[in-house]
């Protein structure tokens, strides 16, 4: 069954096109720069691409070209728009009400609207990507694929944050956690490695432009990196992650800022890009920390160093760790960053590989040393298929 | 030689008289609520105990009530207050100005004056503190013993946040820690009991209403769990310790809070009050828990997994750790809340002897089993003590 997977952000638009049965990816994309100028990147092959720039107004022009550029001559990626059979879009925030995938609804998409204030950024978004489908393409069932629904099986005593029980109860103040989906699939992924253990503890570390750490236990979430929002945990490109709650008034005070300048503050200007002066790109950060830029190598080290207290921490909840996946765009491509996490963590039980950390692929690899109590996996990411198969799932 | 030592707050002093050669402790006492009713409580011994219940107006008032208290004729523990050789301050915060102990003089008060921004609740009362006894006693040397001091050796890579770095040098926003002495004390005292270790990797959990934790490496403080002020890192009896930082502004805007409002919120009404609903005091909630309150059972447990989560993050970063220290109220006394911090730790070699866990004792001991790697001790905290030693060693 084929599934479009849609993932629609402010001003841009990811898609993929798979065959849910089969897994197979027919094609990928994004358009960016919705309502600046636009731009849109299609990928059925490596020998089978298009761009198109064009001046793209609206979420809704976006849908429609994607749509154009499926069936295009170039490309034939499908014969008719009639091929596509369900459309499974990643929604950041189901609060505590979605706990797993849903077939939408007009109550389903009244439900997402009220938890806006939960993710102001993202929701509108992706109702906004659910309403134009339904409205081009109204014979076909959409499916909503929460960023949080993975994690409510955290216990209370994880989920809960240090203020008074009130704010949970009248305002839904909680940790929720994200990247669900990418955590569900590749600690399914590592119990395969496992052989199916029973009772499997593991900790996935996604580390891309926005990263998260999760504690995982026979199967379930029992603990993660970020909260209410996507903002706590681990430093990111541009996000600041755990931060002394002092700080926050403390800044507003002295650089005269508003709750919503100091949430952009810590969203769009912290984490490396502020440290570092240089970028958000950690790429760029590595290049800088070898030709000698101090403040680059205190950079990195201070991201590493928070990846690792996290995994340390969530060793010890778990009572020990059978295996550690490194995920995402860092966490798959970075031997450095990999090789400083796992560092002097003999005395758990983790001992890295050096050689097999060097080694690249594009599948899942185990770069543990023999005698290492703890497995260590890079397992490639794929949010995308767990949607496709989530989505398969309740409309086949 | 006699130090008078001195803790000054808002309403509150508390006061130590102790011979820093001998380290013998002369007589303690605590005066409080000044400016509201007032009351002194003086002890010289299990047998001498004094209470003087009378309106305090001020700190200038509360000062001279302790030193006529000194030579009362009930009491006599001195007979002179020429007696008192010098007075040791606490001082909440040193900023990076102050990395050890130092003879006030107005220079020194006034650094101590610019550093309000960082401290302001305590820092004003220790100022006027030291005014008031270089008034009433001009010719005795004071010193200033800074809480911040002992984690000034904390490298970059740990005291900065993930945030612009002009953050830092403009507005001197960057982790100092607190609880200093205790640490300091603590730590020392680890060290002797592992025979002078070379390289000794020491975590000191000082869990009382205030709480912080602290990694040692030989030593020298690497990294604790407070902040920029004290109201990071562990949950404690009124204060959050670390939340995400998107809760701070949501809160703000769901609750219609100012900055002072919210730090007001975070310092005063969350941590074990909030989350209980019932106290601020620890016991309260393990007798609450133990009649079948289900929240105050989870609050515990969420104290406790966040002073886990530090020890195992602290092991991680030093590579394993050769003791865990407990000190301070709740780490000297409850026999629970060490025995759900150790537990499950065998994997990276930390042991509970649940018997000697039971143990009841005025002094040092351990607690681990004889197999376990890391030693696990119950060490008095004494602050009074490194102050009037700090003192001393100042003015001798």
């Amino acid at each position: 069954m084929l599934i479009f997977v849609l993932n629609a952000g402010s001003s841009s638009l990811k898609y993929q096109l798979i065959n849910a049965q089969t897994s197979e990816l027919k094609a990928s994309g994004v358009v960016e720069r919705i309502g600046i100028d636009g731009i849109l990147k299609h990928v059925v092959s490596k020998n089978k691409k298009l761009t198109i720039e064009a001046f793209i107004p609206s979420h809704k022009e976006a849908i429609e070209l994607i749509l154009e550029t499926l069936t295009h001559d170039e490309t034939k990626t499908i014969n008719s728009i009639d091929e596509i059979q369900a459309i499974g879009h990643r929604v950041a925030h189901g609060g505590e009400f979605f706990k797993g995938s849903t077939i939408v609804n007009e109550k389903v998409i009244k439900k997402i609207e009220e938890l806006i204030p939960l993710a102001p950024l993202h929701n509108p978004a992706n109702i906004l990507g659910m309403k134009i489908c339904m409205d081009l393409m109204p014979n076909i069932p959409n499916v909503a694929v929460f960023d949080t629904a993975f994690h409510q099986t955290m216990p209370e005593v994880h989920f809960l944050f240090p203020v008074p029980h009130e704010d949970y109860t009248e305002h839904h103040l909680r940790k929720y956690g994200f990247h669900g989906t990418s955590h569900s699939y590749v600690s399914n992924e590592a119990i395969k490695l496992l052989n199916n253990k029973k009772n499997s503890r593991i900790i996935v570390c996604h580390l891309g432009n926005g990263s998260s750490i999760c504690a995982i236990k026979d199967g379930k979430s029992i603990n993660t990196s970020m909260g209410l929002t996507p903002l706590g945990g681990l430093m990111m490109g541009t996000r600041s992650g755990d931060i002394d709650a002092g700080v926050i008034p403390y800044l507003m005070d002295r650089k005269n800022m508003d709750t919503h300048q100091i949430i952009d503050y810590l969203n769009k200007k912290s984490g490396i890009l502020g440290v570092s002066g240089i970028s958000s790109d950690l790429r760029e950060i590595i290049s800088a920390a070898n030709e000698g830029d101090q403040r680059a190598s205190v950079t990195i080290d201070m991201m590493c160093n928070r990846v690792r207290k996290y995994v340390c921490a969530y060793a010890g909840l778990l009572g020990g760790v059978d295996a550690i996946c490194f995920t995402a765009g860092i966490g798959e491509n970075s031997t450095l960053i990999r090789e400083k996490v796992c560092f002097n963590l003999e005395f758990m039980g983790i001992e890295l590989d050096d050689e097999k950390n060097q080694l690249k692929s594009s599948g899942n690899i185990e770069i543990n040393k023999k005698s290492s109590k703890t497995k260590i996996f890079v397992i490639p990411t794929n949010e995308e298929l767990v949607i496709a198969k989530d989505t398969y799932n309740l409309v086949k």
